[in-house]
């Protein structure tokens, strides 16, 4: 039996949130007023941003109208996710916080709970966060609500996504391209998004763009983006009996509202039928309302309502000032507590008995607790497409490691239509990724060439020059239950450093939440790496967003460096069916040497490390020098130098130690993968020196091996920020992790440890130094590589320089 | 006198610029065609980007076709910066490039080099760089060409912006925004932009959004954003005598810039005598041509021209296919190289003579070298802003240091109209910089609300939610010649790590070009530090822009943690002085303990680091622990740590060093700043502990200790990824970076130096455990933070704790 709200019933339930709201602000006893107001009852330190809360409080009455009348399953988004007041208001209101935290429960020792905790220490803290009941997304950092809101929406035809785009947020960057998302949704088979432009003219302290802009301005700047704009300016009612007493001009907002649904479910019904139009218009709301609505309208002389005076604690010192305490207690005072709440706190069954009820309220929508609603994916056995490897010419035989990913991952596509996507900013085919097009098209809604086939309707794949967009859509399809892959060029994830920032934030705070259940983990999958941009150079390597991983809690995180294809076939079958972390995996998309078989890669990623033997002196003694590799490149040029050695100094023992799994580094105490001393050692010999060469920056081995006794040991190469358009080998050559590099250092250091060998060493340094002078001038002279670089036959090129007199 | 070019000079010489680019990418040998195409005439790597050349090089013709016919000074930026041969061609033509480098100089010898060297090592790479002349802006990573265009037309009123946005690039979220940038360009005292959207619809293999758009979409759009569209479609001339040969629509293209120009000139002329109308709408030309135009139409049973096949390199593999070695000759001689070249392979008169000349030439316009140009600053001497310090107290009274550099900026705001400028995302005054908006407005020329006296038409500071438009804006203002700053929120600055990253590139390569000039510093200013996030909270802590600035070239790269208002000053005086170079400067905007005079301040910032004598033990003898802090929080409870420490137990010996240049601390060999073995021996005895509290993320200081010896004796404290809504104090000590901790950390390092006073340092770590429990229930029970944290009264609650029995 459904009960309508009246517009009176909305404004009521708009006093009790607002009222709700500024008390979490401001009370730390007297919750309900019902005692004259006293400086002892505010808390000692005001926390909180009181400007955008009634706007949300507005907009939450309206959606849960909505739901109600239309029976629809809704999730809100929060872009002003400072806004923790108003949604907990909401959220306490419709009994969702009560279920999930019983102090909060919907009665008066729950009003009062919530009320005094909110941003105490322990309590609500002023944003929102996983542990606000219905939240995906916490509004900190400003710019990625909206696309995040599409991202659940995908393959969810059911749902409708509400998102309060704030007219700060929508000054960002991804905000603006994010209006572009309608042209990736399928009305047939995904859910709708009823974006809510909260226009309330300030930021902080300035004007906001989009509070300056005309009316014409904005539904033609939205009308270009493709949306049906319904422009609505909430304000005072004229028809209001008691003017102290706060009334919306609830029917327009209402007819907005119904404007908007009545849009959405026409379009969902026509696509469905079969009747849809191409350039689907869906509807976007721009509601104009004052910043800080039904605040004091002026204090110390100065205007509050409506100005950036009211963004965060808009009556500043009531402990201390008695006219602040004076004009706290009427503005509070003006929403008429006494008539919302009964004497024992509770609110009053009129103002909450209409609002959705069970899985339909905000709180408890089940897309916003994704974990509780995964499925694990259906994955084929990744040993199918495993690569043969000759265990007696190792490395003789090229592939492209994405190349023979993108099959695996073709398949699983296939397995997993609709809770499936790859989330792509630069393009799958760059990536090596091209079969999955045979199995999925790049779904685009707009009307797209007839002549190209893998562009369509509906599809896995999910194409934006946006590494933005990408990855709030992800983090939006991710949290609402499902599974995705996000493939991208090195060098150009570090443009979402910050989010996936954020995101490890929320990682680390959902494990903190009893009733939260983990998501699929997000897996980055980069690729075109820094060390073959031929046709890019200088600004396409940057291999820092590792580092930045690294910072976040151990706990969720995960960094991957397979150096071949069937090591990246297992790594990525793992990721995939892993929860809750973020795995960052570095592949190669260029015909690289394949070095192992799936069983033994298998068992090489189970450790995370090996000793490879078969590029090792063949030797259970003492070990003169470790050559430790972790990357693609890194691994092969150390391979190679390992064999060059070997050859032409057979009495030197050399082992290599291939690192697959970057963080088994970290010590045992900081990361569950971390080895501990006695394993480390026994890959490490102590005293033993080691060469590292490595795929990114040499600071991230640094901090990884900060703990382990004896560092001076370790030679760590990487990248040192030297590029252009060259060759391969040149760019390897320009960083010092070369083969030749390589074997210079270990003869360095095997002269040290064994004296018998000194003199070789010197010689046969000169000699590979001269080899390598030599490399580069054919590099220079040709315009082309090194031969074989490609082919990497190493044998023909190591037999030529052993041949060499030295 | 003018030579303004005929439709017929202007199609020549775009069949110049694009046989030119195809050879660049094609050719080693035979450069003009003169003997038949053989398949050694052929590079070995064929690098680069076809599809974008011929538009860029359309769009270059029209530009300077303006340039001579209104002798106007325009500087080129070009977000396709991978069309790098269609930029070069035009350079070889116009003589800059020969006039920068003697082996490109026009004649048959430098059209040959041109050819030839182009993706060859040690040749022009496949994107602009520095190397390029004309540029700032490489084009690499796609989204900041709009807004840096902006940043290089404000307050250069004379100056034409011609900026060039793909349709991959207008994707990008940062493009997406930078639109809004002309309602911050006043046409009275800054310069014109003409955005050209190059709409070719395709990007490496996918549709483009802004190709998908119809033509009403896209004039919706830009009406929306505040412009006035120009749409025009190129595409071959239907007049062409012989269709063999590429003739474009000139008269059209020509039609729409002079549309363009015109209304740039009639808007400034009415703004510039006083007539300017509200929301001036600018032009923006919205370019369709088809994808790699002029292109073989099909090739292999494929079409080519018009589709993603061309994006690269479209005719594929001349060297070994016999037919794409005939599609490429047909291709190449199409353009008639013998009627566009002489015998001797420099280019006809009749092709160049119309060209713009000295400093009108795209290449040689004096704005993009922005360092030739810069004149210093008139700075005031910053020792007048000195807040005084009582040496017999230092610590006493507390300050805001960003107040007060506050003022200092408002005056060198005053000294500096119309170059320099404050670059801010999120708001001068949140910053506390107020006080430079009793200088300048916040410039915005839409409307805004006649109450606010702080926005208007002009000013010098430049507020906008978007630390992408904030950072490409000011890079176009310092590239140009120009002085600024940036102070942002530190969590958010992350937003911008990957265009710090790329500008740190485009510096390392600047000082590499012999002619090009260093210009002014990037100056970052962080504050609103993630230890005060009151209001915020978990997401607004994210110190990790740092530890991306240590993984870029030493030369180029500062870090400076100032530990008090005047050591803020100072660091800023000497910012605003210094030229190529990424300052990062992180500061504290809530009051906090000052602790040195101006002379204090000089001296420390000139040394980098120092031993702080009065937070020390009185010995010249034997340190037993070294008390390191870098940051204004670290550092405070550093100093209330040794002072409890020095009134506890006086027998331990303490010495507490600040470091506020960060790379002192790497190896002498690795940065300019960096310390020798001796210097850092001084500060940090050999052997002795040392207790290291730390502002940002712990691995930074791994890294930068990394190389220096006996690194078991640092013990790390800093940001671990702990937080949420809490008191300041319970912040400290949940990352472990609290007073009580140092103390416990130093007891403990303190017992083992000094077997006698164990016994001692075990009882007072105790004691000192049990205080900080306490103070944590405090914070909890009451809501507020430790008694006097924030006043820093360090004497009472020393005394306090020393009164208790231990």
């Amino acid at each position: 039996m459904i009960q309508r709200p009246s517009l009176a019933d909305l404004n009521s339930y708009w006093l009790a949130t607002n009222y709700l709201s500024a008390a979490q602000i401001y009370l730390r006893e007297n919750p309900l007023l019902q005692e004259p107001l006293r400086p002892d009852h505010i808390k000692p330190r005001l926390l909180g941003h009181w400007g955008t809360c009634p706007g949300i409080n507005l907009i939450a009455a309206h959606l849960n109208r909505l739901i109600v009348n239309h029976d629809q399953p809704t999730l809100l988004i929060t872009g002003p996710g400072h806004g923790a007041p108003a949604v907990l208001s909401n959220l306490f209101l419709e009994g969702s916080l009560g279920e999930r935290y019983r102090e909060y429960k919907l009665d008066g020792e729950g009003a009062k709970n919530l009320v005094r905790d909110f941003s105490w220490p322990g309590g609500f803290p002023s944003h929102l966060t996983p542990a606000t009941p219905g939240t995906i997304h916490e509004g900190g950092e400003l710019g990625y609500a909206l696309a995040t809101a599409f991202g659940a929406a995908m393959d969810n035809p059911d749902l409708l996504v509400a998102c309060i785009v704030g007219d700060g947020e929508a000054e960002t960057g991804p905000t603006a391209t994010a209006w572009h998302l309608t042209k990736y949704l399928n009305p047939k088979r995904d859910g709708a998004v009823l974006p809510i432009v909260h226009l309330n003219q300030y930021k902080i302290a300035s004007r906001t763009i989009f509070g300056a802009m005309s009316d014409d301005e904005l539904r033609d700047l939205f009308h270009g983006y493709g949306y049906e704009p319904i422009l609505i300016e909430a304000h005072d009612s004229e028809n209001s009996a008691d003017e102290r007493i706060p009334v919306a001009n609830h029917r327009e907002v209402a007819n907005a509202f119904d404007q908007a649904i009545d849009r959405i479910q026409k379009l969902q019904r026509r696509w469905r039928n079969g009747e849809g139009e191409p350039r689907p218009r869906w509807p976007v709301i721009l509601l104009r309302s004052p910043k800080g609505w039904t605040v004091t309208k002026e204090l110390d002389g100065e205007r509050i309502e409506g100005t950036h005076r009211s963004h965060q604690v808009p009556v500043e010192d009531p402990r201390n000032d008695p006219q602040h305490l004076d004009a706290l207690d009427r503005w509070l005072r003006s929403y008429q507590p006494e008539t919302l709440f009964e004497e024992d706190g509770s609110p009053k069954p009129s103002i909450i008995r209409w609002l959705p009820k069970g899985a339909r309220r905000l709180g408890m929508i089940p897309e916003a607790n994704g974990g509780s609603i995964r499925k694990p994916m259906t994955i084929p056995d990744w040993k199918q497409y495993e690569l043969d490897i000759d265990r007696n010419h190792r490395g003789r035989e090229t592939a492209s490691d994405m190349k023979t990913t993108g099959e695996f991952l073709r398949d699983v596509i296939d397995n997993n239509r609709g809770r499936f996507r790859l989330f792509c900013p630069d393009e799958l085919n760059s990536n090596r990724l091209g079969a999955t097009l045979d199995a999925s098209q790049r779904q685009f809604v707009w009307p797209t060439p007839a002549d190209d086939p893998n562009i369509g309707m509906q599809g896995s794949v999910f194409e934006m020059l946006s590494e933005h967009t990408c990855q709030a859509c992800m983090q939006g399809y991710l949290l609402t239950g499902r599974h995705a892959i996000f493939p991208c060029y090195e060098a150009f994830v570090s443009i979402v450093d910050s989010m996936m920032g954020q995101y490890a934030k929320f990682l680390k705070r959902s494990d903190e939440i009893e009733w939260r259940d983990q998501v699929s983990s997000f897996n980055y999958l980069l690729s075109s790496e820094g060390w073959r941009q031929d046709h890019n150079g200088y600004s396409h390597q940057m291999p820092g967003f590792l580092n930045m991983l690294l910072n976040k809690k151990a706990q969720n995180v995960r960094v991957y460096l397979p150096p071949d294809a069937n090591c990246l076939l297992s790594t990525i079958d793992h990721c995939m069916r892993s929860t809750g972390k973020i795995n960052l995996v570095i592949a190669s998309k260029q015909p690289m040497p394949q070095w192992l078989s799936a069983e033994e890669a298998e068992e090489h990623c189970r450790n995370g490390l090996s000793i490879w033997d078969w590029a090792s002196s063949p030797t259970d003694e003492t070990v003169d020098v470790v050559l430790a590799c972790a990357g693609v490149y890194p691994t092969a040029e150390a391979v190679v130098a390992s064999r060059l050695l070997r050859q032409t100094i057979p009495d030197l023992r050399i082992r290599l130690v291939n690192i697959t799994d970057l963080l088994i580094l970290e010590q045992q105490s900081f990361h569950p993968h971390g080895l501990n001393n006695e394993q480390f050692d026994h890959f490490f010999p102590p005293g033993t020196p080691v060469i590292f060469n490595f795929h990114g920056y040499p600071s991230a081995i640094k901090q990884l091996l900060w703990n382990r006794p004896g560092h001076e040991r370790f030679r760590i190469n990487g990248y040192i920020e030297e590029g252009t358009t060259t060759t391969p080998f040149s760019l390897l050559a320009a960083n010092g992790i070369d083969r030749y590099t390589l074997v210079d250092q270990v003869l360095c250091a095997g002269a040290i440890e064994r004296p018998e060998l000194r003199e070789r060493c010197v010689q046969t340094r000169t000699h590979f130094q001269d080899v390598r002078e030599e490399m580069l001038r054919h590099a220079q002279h040709n315009g082309e590589d090194v031969p074989s670089f490609t082919q990497w036959e190493i044998e023909p090129l190591a037999n030529a320089v052993q041949g060499d007199p030295i």
